[in-house]
């Protein structure tokens, strides 16, 4: 053994170090000794070796007991990570309030902070009384209780939901990444196939559309193509292990995975297969724009490839320059990430990104990249291309195509500012 | 257009119905008209259309506003799915609460409702104010602060954590999955490869054992083998996209995947490279076994593979015959599941259950069979396979080899008992 006799006087004081990483060599944070060097002892640590330094407080008398909690809560020193809710809106019934995204690592969004996007409130559903019914052109009109949607076989999938009007085209554009594009998160869902449900009532020949209604104050109404309701739609009740939250669809989702997030009706109590979609206000008035030729853009459906970089993002500094690894997520309605490609030189270079395994289809991934900064300015900026082949765009090339009256399905590239002093903000705004 | 001028009519009430599913006839679950059938009109449902019958209270007036809850809550309606915390315990310091398995889906378990086991309370750590000291034999001994931790590159990776007490080999058994083996969850957890961090401080050649210290007052102390540092241990920061919970260790984790839980030890203060285990009070006078030619089972890590049906299990009942999709959940500290059978004949015959992607090393995998309960009492029961080739045993098999002074490690296969009325219960209590 050859163990230190003096650790305080042993410990590093430089501000940087190096250790490599898959052959190249990258800076770490700073080593602090400060506050922590000495040999105190202590009869509650490992006493047949040298003790640590300093035993806290929170060492030297038991802690809260088991159970303090029947359904727990986080820290009370992450008592800021909470929903991203506007202030001095005029009504908060038809409204959205933002994931902390910047706060949030890897692909789950915990369910305390899923986005939310509401139109008539969040109502409090007793499941014993909630009825779906499935009519229309059916063979066979049906009403399911929550406890026959549960014996339907089941399905689980880790899927993203985004809002189409995830970020707004006009300025100001938001400060962090939650404020730009926080209407968007990620989870386990577990549900019942919609086609199992269609083909129990029978589907008959001339349906070649779903229409949804929710049981909200809003009876929340979008027409669903018969294609994706045979495809990979599902009737969900369940959300990261546990049953769906009320600001989520509690007690039945329907979930269109990679459409538009309105589209996946919450609350929902009927389903009517019909030959024409049904021109709600939903998918008239709104969630479709008006082009430069003065025709409308409608049934927008599928979200198209995105990314975003959360760390560092808007809102956040770079305390050192040295190693700092960027992350962020990455998604497409239309399948799997195939790469992601990050500049940190604005768009003169760019960097395949490392993602991160489970690569699953019409989820978050997460990808990485190792970056030396400088710290020196710099505009640091993530692109995403699907399965598909299709590339995420510049913001410019959109506003090109889609012109001014443009409002939803905004995917474009976004890009932060790092300022030689570290801060990090909006490059656009 | 061909609906039906009179919804109501036409529900069918049949209690049974039929639906096919991959080519075999399931039977699903009730049809229930009862209390719905009529057709009141609202101006809040879709008005071009037909009507669904009787418009519920909550979409009569808005529901909550937006953002009544900054970090969100279940339904009131979930009140009772919480943690498993027993009742009349002579103190809550050293103690355990269960994640209720069998009122979950899929393979995620929510923050909220996560395992518990403390050794010394919970301690209320300030993460400005912790540290983690890595000494011993290395070149340079380093202590981190937690902004230190987040600058090494970071991964995510989905893992089951379980403790290797669950369940008990003795009587009396728990009557539902949770009181049985509900030390048991998983998660998606994101934090830094340790061996990142022991690059950092440069791993001298005798260097066999990393010690591990909490900073909890019990200073939860194990030995870890150095294969297992280098291979694919972390330390973790967050759980769920969120920081750690309290209870789970914030805010940092050493993270062992597949290890006996215990050892991934919370809320770390301590990294000490040596030469040999420490034979600490947690691997010495606990978690270890006497067999019966009275040696010691000791550094018993892995957690071998397992599975459970959840539903329907102990507790619940089945409220009429005809179909019934069995699910469960399988796990193996030695990598992937490979597959899971299930019998619903008390073990004469067994059938091969389907695995729902992604099937994920050292993650909970969720199987589900489809299975037409002939409304007479049956024993079913599931059995796990690993990548490695390794069977879950029966109860019978493990008694066998290790005796009656095994406490630990008990990965037995657990048969659930089917009443003629539909009651679960636990076929070895």
């Amino acid at each position: 053994m050859t163990e230190p006799t003096d650790i305080g006087k042993r410990l590093a004081v430089t501000s940087r170090r190096q250790f490599l990483h898959e052959g190249g060599a990258l800076l770490g944070g700073a080593v602090i000794a400060g506050g922590l060097a000495g040999s105190e002892a202590s009869a509650a640590t490992d006493s047949s070796e040298n003790l640590p330094p300093n035993v806290p407080e929170w060492m030297k008398t038991p802690g809260d007991p088991m159970g303090s909690q029947l359904y727990g809560t986080p820290s009370p020193f992450e008592k800021d990570v909470v929903k991203n809710i506007p202030k001095n809106l005029s009504q908060y019934l038809s409204a959205s309030g933002r994931t902390p995204l910047q706060d949030l690592d890897g692909i789950i969004t915990p369910n305390g902070l899923f986005y939310e996007r509401h139109h008539g409130g969040v109502p409090t559903i007793d499941p014993a009384q909630h009825r779906l019914m499935l009519h229309g052109l059916v063979d066979k009109p049906l009403i399911f209780t929550m406890d026959d949607i549960r014996r339907f076989p089941s399905e689980s999938h880790i899927y993203f939901l985004e809002c189409s009007g995830n970020p707004s085209y006009k300025k100001p554009y938001g400060k962090t990444a939650s404020d730009l594009v926080g209407l968007l998160s990620c989870a386990e869902w577990t549900g019942v196939p919609l086609k199992f449900v269609l083909q129990e009532a029978g589907l008959q020949p001339g349906a070649k559309w779903i229409v949804a209604e929710g049981a909200d104050a809003a009876a929340m109404t979008r027409s669903v193509p018969i294609e994706k309701c045979l495809e990979d739609a599902m009737l969900v009740y369940s959300q990261n292990g546990e049953r769906l939250r009320p600001q989520q669809g509690y007690p039945l989702r329907l979930l269109l995975p990679g459409f538009e997030g309105n589209m996946s009706v919450k609350w929902l109590r009927r389903l009517r297969a019909a030959a024409e979609p049904t021109y709600s206000r939903e998918e008239t008035s709104k969630y479709t724009d008006l082009m430069p030729d003065g025709s409308a853009r409608e049934f927008t459906f599928y979200m198209e490839a995105k990314s975003i970089i959360t760390r560092p993002s808007g809102g956040q500094r770079l305390n050192a320059p040295g190693f700092h690894e960027i992350s962020g997520i990455a998604w497409s309605g239309r399948g799997k990430i195939k790469r992601v490609d990050v500049s940190v030189d604005d768009g003169k270079s760019w960097q395949e990104a490392q993602l991160q395994e489970p690569v699953l289809t019409r989820s978050l991934t997460r990808f990485k990249l190792p970056w030396h900064w400088d710290g020196e300015s710099a505009i640091i900026q993530s692109r995403a291309e699907d399965e598909t082949g299709y590339v995420q765009p510049t913001l410019a090339e959109l506003l090109a195509v889609r012109g001014e009256n443009y409002f939803y399905h905004n995917n474009a590239i976004w890009p932060w500012r790092i300022a030689a002093g570290g801060e990090v903000t909006n490059a656009h705004a």
